[in-house]
């Protein structure tokens, strides 16, 4: 049995890892193999990899350059860790893939779409997620959460490279994660972010629940 | 006026630093505006692109993830250092470019020359050095001096994962290089690395003096 590969997207602050650490749960307590993984990341060498994107003193990276690290650090997740457990029959949940790079590089940062698909075609190729959920939420919220987080934390967190851009950036990205989910309203499902966490999480496993009964009306998963 | 590309290509330890290091001298006695510089590297961002790369932890690295990383590295070398210096009239004298790219990934590690030569049209597009020098040399002799090298430095050096990979692989690499200054005869000249520095600089400054005489004729350079 092949396994499946759930990505959730949004914008910084959007609340994707309190999610995906639910929704795994959710999915672990119906007896789902799971694995929870991150873009960029994922990986030894993505790590390393995110550490140079994220790198607040990088102030001089190209966009060219931050489009080419996400792929490279996307290609080593891929062969690592999501294709494995794809074809081990597991159920794949991923913070950010390839909507991330649409939005933020495209969208956000204006490198042109079609060579971003040009790129994807040939290095990620027909690898997409069976689902994708966007947290959708204003930018400007999204953005007071991280700085609270950062503020709350223990050791200071600091604001990454992606997040200290404008507002005016995350607006766009935020428009393309909106715009490429009327593109495919099939793969793509948006939620609303804007509630407590009990409540988009209730809003989300009416997604997954949706997701799991068509699959399983299709004899494809357990 | 607008300045000139050279780039130094060839299998490790075939001796292109040192060759540069004195060719940057010789021009510079001629009055020419010299930038010496080198990939992976040549910025900040790059050097850290670089050690991404080098890392002998790195084993697992894919190959199309050592791509995407030269590649990174060299948009962000081409937008900081080569394009300007370029436009300054100046020389740039680079040690590896994309040949390299063809040359370890491509005929030493089996990457499709047709992807490779599709992401560079992408990226660094008809950026090509005005002249490059292939140092040619068995590797097995190359790799004896990065041992040496390596043994002779005060703080040891170690072996990058480059130059830890196969004499077999290096034997490829080194064909490659052969094969495109066949293809190239126009751009790409040979010297043969094997004689001491100073005969191999010897036959370097014969390649230099005619590639001035040429663009000097055209009325190009000074």
């Amino acid at each position: 049995m092949k396994g499946k590969f759930i990505s959730v997207e949004g914008v910084d602050g959007s609340g994707k890892s309190t999610q995906v650490a639910l929704l795994g749960e959710y999915l672990h307590g119906k007896n789902y193999d799971v694995v929870i993984t991150q873009e960029p990341g994922g990986t030894a060498i993505g790590n390393q990899i995110r550490e140079v994107i994220l790198n607040p003193d990088n102030r001089k990276m190209t966009d060219m350059t931050e489009v080419l690290l996400y792929v490279a650090a996307r290609m080593q997740h891929i062969h690592e860790v999501i294709a494995p457990a794809i074809s081990e029959g597991k159920i794949v949940l991923c913070s950010r893939f390839i909507d991330s790079t649409f939005a933020y590089q495209g969208y956000g940062a204006g490198v042109k779409l079609d060579f971003l698909q040009k790129l994807n075609d040939m290095t990620v190729g027909n690898l997409k997620p069976d689902l994708t959920i966007v947290y959708d939420l204003d930018p400007t919220k999204g953005l007071d959460r991280v700085a609270e987080r950062s503020e709350s934390a223990a050791v200071s967190l600091g604001i990454d490279r992606m997040e200290s851009k404008d507002e005016l950036f995350h607006q766009r990205v935020r428009a393309g994660f909106l715009k490429m989910a009327q593109e495919e309203p099939e793969r793509i499902m948006l939620v609303d972010a804007s509630g407590s966490v009990e409540n988009v999480f209730e809003k989300t496993k009416s997604v997954i629940d949706r997701f799991l009964l068509r699959h399983n009306r299709e004899g494809e998963l357990l």
